[in-house]
């Protein structure tokens, strides 16, 4: 079986990689099959990735439609993870046009050229919900995006369902809550603070959270987020229905929780690190968010959120510092 | 003001043409204009539309992008009625993906690029619900298309959302129930035979339904939605808020009460004329359809639904018929 991961230096996409590797075999409708090959498609360079003979790694851009034509011609799974992350897409709307509306198209049309209807597994995100919102959002609540990427992340979905209709792929959209705890520097992503506060006072910077302590969270781990994007591909066509977006679970806290959390882990230095800013982009961007999803679909399809916002911080210590928080 | 309308050989296209030449001006929300230019594209060559020095007839495909940057260099009003119907999408994806995706999303960034900020009024359609239905669709009915010209315009209606919160048009989306009585002959819309069992039989033609009369329909008629394009100019960006699309008002009722209100208008003879043979391409199409629409928001917008079907029969052979039915 050939993998092909867009995005796939992303901190996801690295991670996905190394537990597929890990893995050594992927589950899916068809039974369980060994990986032969793991193509990362990224326009920087994936590190953190074993070397391996299965691995490929490809600098490029997952909009290039030649590119993803010929990366995607014997792929039997794509992940596609590649985007323009919410602020960037807000700030530069032909950018977001480009990766995440055009690319998103062309890698569905490569994946129909091939005739093999390849299973086609994308990140969505909760940027799809905007405007009033009821207590719970899931796949019944009507979207109205408030951001452009929200916007691609919704047409993205739509495109999924109907080439997933149509026979050209197998798709699934996974919904992402804020994931966390994101490794290496704060990005663009408008959610980049809620990895910022716990990762920075950590490894014993100082970080200025751009929303106020009150503000409220919905996350999931890396390592849930690795086991969803595994297991939505065995789901089979039957369990999912009419649509194939999936909104992944999350825990509802809010960042002064975090902080509580922090300090469990990291002690009271790792909290004093911590100073409170807000950015009026940011702030206006994150509190159109929703903060609780429904958990009728994706739990009897098979996905869990975590327990406790303490458990996801050791994890990370545990995964990206060697076990190490700063004195 | 200059407007252009794309699909401006349509049956709607032409009449809404008709009309504003008629009016000789339209409101907007910086005041009455008067209407010194209408361009009416189309592949097919617009008949029925007066001699008038204000009228420009261009043949063209509405999703060559170059064309469309040329018409609407100095437009101030875009009316987008130009779409590949549903039966015809959904049998040549390719041909619906190029007109009703790539054809919007060409004549959006035409729009943006003039730098004005030009009104945008697209047509929608109900084939934009799908799945399991609540008892009446509206604005805030989560959406699964279940066909891709459904899918086409939701992603339609998403990219006015977001090009009008960016401020590069100012657009609004009439979601259409089915148009009735559409002149002319039988398309491959999967609704032409809503209008097809009164136009035939009125004009002294044999018709075979392709769907049973206990079929629920929700009609619209052409003079109500040419009013409803109309009065979408006057509308406010405040009077929308945060969305742009609008349910149309609809009346329900049954196949078999059209053809109660076909025997008022026509007599016995015109429903003589009527068999029923359902195919199973358009019953599958036409049983995902809504026939309930909300009137939560597009009452207080001042949208307004037909009273009854006998009128809107008796107002199709005034229209169209120069008065005169079939004996």
């Amino acid at each position: 079986m050939h993998i092909l991961i867009t995005g796939g230096a992303g901190f996801i996409g690295v991670r996905l990689a190394r537990r597929l590797l890990a893995d050594n075999h992927l589950t899916t409708v068809t039974g369980r099959h060994p990986i032969t090959r793991l193509t990362l498609l990224d326009q920087a360079a994936a590190t953190g990735v074993p070397e391996d003979p299965r691995v490929r790694i490809v600098a490029g851009n997952a909009a290039d439609p030649d590119l993803v034509a010929s990366l995607v011609a014997d792929a039997d799974v794509v992940y596609h993870l590649a985007a323009v992350v919410s602020v960037a897409a807000e700030r530069d709307f032909d950018l977001g046009m480009s990766v995440n509306l055009h690319g998103t198209l062309a890698l569905l049309e490569a994946c129909r050229k091939t005739g093999r209807k390849p299973l086609f597994i994308k990140a969505s995100s909760a940027a799809v919900y905007g405007g009033p919102l009821p207590a719970e959002c899931g796949e019944e609540t009507a979207l109205f995006p408030q951001t452009s990427y929200g916007m691609q992340k919704v047409v993205g979905e739509y495109l999924v369902d109907d080439f997933s209709r149509k026979g050209f792929v197998d798709g699934r959209c996974l919904r992402l809550p804020t994931i966390v705890v994101r490794p290496g520097a704060p990005n663009m992503a408008a959610s980049s603070f809620a990895s910022s506060l716990v990762r920075e006072p950590l490894m014993g910077k100082p970080f200025v959270c751009p929303v106020p302590p009150e503000t409220p969270v919905c996350l999931l781990s890396v390592r849930r987020v690795v086991d969803s994007f595994v297991h939505a591909a065995s789901l089979t066509p039957k369990d999912l229905g009419q649509s194939r977006a999936i909104q992944l679970p999350g825990l509802t806290m809010t960042v002064a929780d975090m902080v509580g959390a922090l300090a469990e882990v990291g002690g009271k230095a790792a909290v004093t690190r911590l100073t409170f800013s807000p950015n009026a982009e940011i702030v206006a961007i994150v509190k159109g968010w929703p903060v609780r999803f429904s958990t009728k679909r994706s739990g009897p399809l098979g996905f869990r959120a975590d327990t406790n916002a303490r458990q996801i911080i050791a994890d990370f210590v545990a995964d990206e510092l060697d076990g190490e928080v700063a004195p």
